[in-house]
């Protein structure tokens, strides 16, 4: 689906469920955030044209060695969890839906090669840092930075925060969740299937609780969702889009994002680029649904610290809520 | 029911549902705050012993030619609202459940006095004032202040806040609400029946929410309880009591109290003593069933006035809770 057809964007393309906003870059000035961020595709920012020769002998050559972090996962799925709250125990049965492993670049390249169906699926996801090779180093200095830079200062963003390589098999998948950056995310081989919600889906998606390792993740299971539990979520209606090499993803803060490899094309390979917020502008009313995400998880926050139990949360929202306002 | 017995209390005491805790004087401050505040009836305070000649005649003669406030209710049940809470106008649909007029005294006694079944009900409730005769006056300065001051000093409290005078008919009920201030509740003439639940029956009771004119009312109507909307209200299991002239019921802050004008026994006079609360002490956990009041009170405070919008409050905490705590 491509409702900008041919002619490129005109100022009235809505953004309709299931539809792809395809953006020239010359026109994202115009349409980037019109009200308020919403995901655009942007396909000649040449942000990351120099990795576009990074196949896998490439970045075997050149990504020197360093240690590389490679996510092992018994399904398709790669549900990111948060050690630091796994370390806190407060869920006392969580067992940690995937492993994590610590390689070199040729070791996981070998494994990657050698993998057969049934077999753990794996998935590299690691900083792109100071131990890489010379040729790297020069790709990446040669990324298109004075574009992001004025991007950055445009829309007043913070500091870039990260930048992160994947390397993945065909079929995985990040199940839904949101972030609480800005993500330009760029496509560097292969292809991902992206399905975007807006902020305010929240309700319809059903978040753990914040201090859950899996916070920001979606209770909902895309593959056989629960629509008793979370019966909202026969509401999500969102926006699909294909990524091709060379194309960048927009996804705002606070936007869902459920990512997946293509079947059938061959392994991925994407970097992102996280930007911490700008500082707080004037409050608005009514309140964006941005901001109301943020409220959210700062009341949970709160009354989570507060309590000094995480087992008291749910008990005091429910008397705060139940037969009062829900 | 007397689970004290005439021998006084014994330190083990236990506050049962449906027992009455009467200490005499000499106990109180041994029993006194066990392990949290607790409801106690005391018996020989003399807190109010000169007002304990305060019969109708006596109060048309001294109480002076100021105006008292006087509530009207179509039924037996005078629900408090709030004035303020009401002119903001967020709940559009609330009608006051009662009508306040205000005249003198004598006007009041001619009212109170010819009133027949059928009629509106009358409550006076006033605050003690400078407007009184000199009589009341220094009935007023022999109130046992220093026996107030000494518990005020023991326990913390912040300054006394009010004073209110309430007469009352037989059959006049006040329904079951909390107050945010520690009161000394001293009866004068006539006999009331108080039911009390602990702060902890919060969920069951189901206040009203903040911004509303019941806002520390519950909603839950004691003459045909709604068990559907309100299904933990069966749970429900209080402490009953009746007070008679002389008698002071403390009640502590966040305590609920239903108070009742025992039918068959004739109008009843109350004077009540409101104290702010104390200064913060240290946080102890788990924490009191006060303290997550406050904190519940608090948390509706802010996202009532962070929103700008009390439509959005419910389904902000329903996005919060719902599927994800509750
Ligand atoms: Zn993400
Ligand atoms: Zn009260």
């Amino acid at each position: 689906v491509d409702p900008v057809g041919a002619d490129g964007p005109s100022a009235d393309v809505p953004l309709v469920p299931g539809g792809v906003i395809r953006h020239k870059h010359g026109y994202m000035r115009r349409y980037f955030f019109p009200m308020e961020p919403v995901p655009v595709i942007l396909t000649d920012t040449n942000l990351v044209k120099p990795a576009l020769s990074w196949n896998l002998e490439y970045l075997e050559k050149n990504l020197g060695d360093g240690d590389f972090s490679v996510f092992y996962s018994k399904d398709h799925k790669f549900k990111y969890y948060d050690q630091a709250k796994y370390n806190d125990k407060v869920v006392p049965d969580f067992t940690p839906p995937m492993s994590q492993a610590t390689m070199k670049f040729s070791e996981f390249l070998v494994k990657f090669r050698q993998w057969k169906h049934g077999q753990p699926r794996m998935y590299l996801q690691h900083p792109l840092n100071d131990s890489v090779g010379k040729a790297i180093k020069d790709d990446f200095l040669a990324f298109n930075w004075k574009w992001l830079e004025s991007v950055q200062k445009e829309h007043n963003w913070g500091n870039l925060s990260s930048n992160l390589i994947y390397i993945g098999m065909e079929g995985n998948v990040t199940p839904v969740h949101y972030d609480e950056q800005e993500n330009f995310f760029a496509q560097v081989e292969g292809f991902k299937r992206c399905i975007l919600f807006p902020p305010e889906t929240f309700e319809c998606l059903y978040p753990y609780p914040v201090f859950h390792p899996h916070d920001r993740q979606s209770q909902v299971d895309f593959d056989k969702p629960d629509f008793e539990s979370f019966p909202k979520a026969r509401h999500l209606r969102g926006f699909e889009c294909v990524l091709e090499p060379g194309d960048v993803l927009y996804i705002p803060k606070y936007w869902w994002h459920h990512v997946e490899s293509l079947l059938g094309a061959g392994h991925t390979t994407s970097i992102n680029f996280w930007y911490k917020s700008g500082p707080l502008t004037q409050v608005e009313y009514p309140l964006k649904p941005q901001r109301k995400v943020a409220m959210i998880r700062n009341l949970e926050k709160v009354v989570t610290e507060a309590l000094g139990n995480p087992f008291e949360v749910g008990p005091l929202f429910e008397a705060l809520a139940l037969g009062r306002y829900i």
